[in-house]
């Protein structure tokens, strides 16, 4: 997928929406674990309840590989079931010597159609660049984790200059451009954004933690929108476990709703300002 | 396994050979591709060649996951192939919030039964843990790898002190002891390892790179042979793909021997030098 194709899908929807689809065996409504793929049977029917309100589904394949090879079929039917339409993310967390960066490339993007997959930058250029080879495919590298752990390295200055996830953004910016690069952008605190705009203006930025993992939707777009909007926003648990009973899939519409009535709001203001001829 | 029991086995042995299998359907010999599990039965044939030779076995999860659910069920057989007393590493290079990190611990350690599993150590403390969680289990933390790319950020200073690899040493060894704790160190210049062993003396390292890394077996040792030994070294292609015909696995043994051998000499001596009562 394009950006511009991404990018007519948010103005579309008035969403810029991600929902996880962190389907885990242990929360799932109980009524689904007699169907014969609990896991694909869940997200089928989040997906048939969800899709007009997100851009974007990004399953973490934790939950898929935690079953094995089992779990492997139910991510395939799932992407397989995810329409054209939106942007699938494969949050894998990958990367690893160029030779092998390029098989998990292939796992990711031809074996299993992803659109895009995130990836850890600790092993540098040649561990990120192979994923950026792929034609209309997407790296989206961890830059600023939201989890606690994020302080132990990313935080650090390196070189007695700049944090880690700084020079994460910067040095990236070398490798791929806001057309095939995207950054995990974990902020815990939205003027954060403010910053990391003046250092990647374009690019879009995948931001977990609204829901579960905190966050706020209303800072971040304040300081991280930009013209194009720029911003994935995603939501797992609070989206997908909304209900626990077989009604599972209305409560998670709900809401998803309420969350894209609120980036309506926010996109109706802010693409009006940023680019009054576009919008 | 626990690190008596590897050990054991190394003084066994008297090899500390860990064998990578990546396995590339690209590159295994061609009349394997006619048989109902290609990747399976190229492991399996490397497997019965080798086990003598080595400690242990390390597939590349990449090699597997790009062929999707089909080469997860191949890694299934092929860890269940492997003999109970070899050290069987997950190479993965896995890390991610909490509670995800554990649905991959538990991927990797109860789905599939692995000894450690590679993890990436961006994402910090709460990334890290709930890998060491699991008793008898392993992580191998990756502190330098030997490719290109780790020059990017692993090499720079954090806080005006210590390099990022550095860091990575010292700090998970507050998460974790020398009993389940390994880290991935892939100097490319055997004297690094002197200083290494300053910052972690009791550990186990992993290393790659003899063969098609590079890599320096007699000058890791000399540096980084510590009383048990402490070190797994790899070799990955220059051994499973050391002949293309039928005769594949017959070369594969013939390399590792070779190997094997090195280690044999140099075993006997540093046991002897480093402690004598137990040799």
């Amino acid at each position: 997928m394009t950006r511009r194709e991404l990018v007519q899908q948010i103005r579309q929807k008035q969403s810029f929406l991600c929902i996880g689809l962190d389907a885990d065996l242990d929360r799932i409504p109980k009524h689904l674990l007699r169907t014969a793929d609990p896991l694909f049977e869940f997200n089928k029917q989040i997906i048939d309840a969800t899709k007009d309100l997100c851009v974007a589904y990004k399953p973490n394949l934790a939950f898929y590989e935690s079953l094995g090879a089992k779990g492997w079929l139910s991510l395939e039917k799932t992407l397989r079931y995810i329409p054209k339409e939106h942007f699938r993310i494969a949050d894998a967390k990958r990367g690893d010597i160029g030779n092998t960066s390029r098989l998990y490339a292939k796992a990711f993007f031809d074996t299993l159609d992803f659109d895009a997959v995130t990836v850890a930058p600790y092993m540098g250029e040649d561990s990120v660049k192979p994923f950026l080879e792929f034609e209309g495919k997407w790296v989206i590298l961890l830059a600023l984790t939201s989890n606690r752990g994020s302080a132990d390295f990313q935080f650090a200055k390196q070189d007695n200059r700049v944090p880690l996830y700084e020079k994460v953004l910067r040095k990236a910016q070398e490798w791929g451009s806001p057309d095939n690069l995207m950054f995990v952008l974990g902020a815990t605190h939205p003027e954060m954004f403010e910053k990391i705009r003046r250092i990647a203006p374009e690019h879009f930025l995948l931001v977990p933690g609204i829901g579960a993992q905190g966050g706020d939707l209303q800072g971040v777009s304040q300081f991280g929108f930009n013209r194009e909007c720029g911003l994935l926003v995603n939501s797992s648990r609070g989206i997908i476990f909304a209900g626990q009973e077989e009604d599972f899939a209305e409560k998670a519409k709900e809401a998803a709703t309420k969350i894209q009535q609120k980036m309506a709001a926010i996109c109706k203001n802010k693409f009006e300002i940023k680019s009054p001829k576009n919008s």
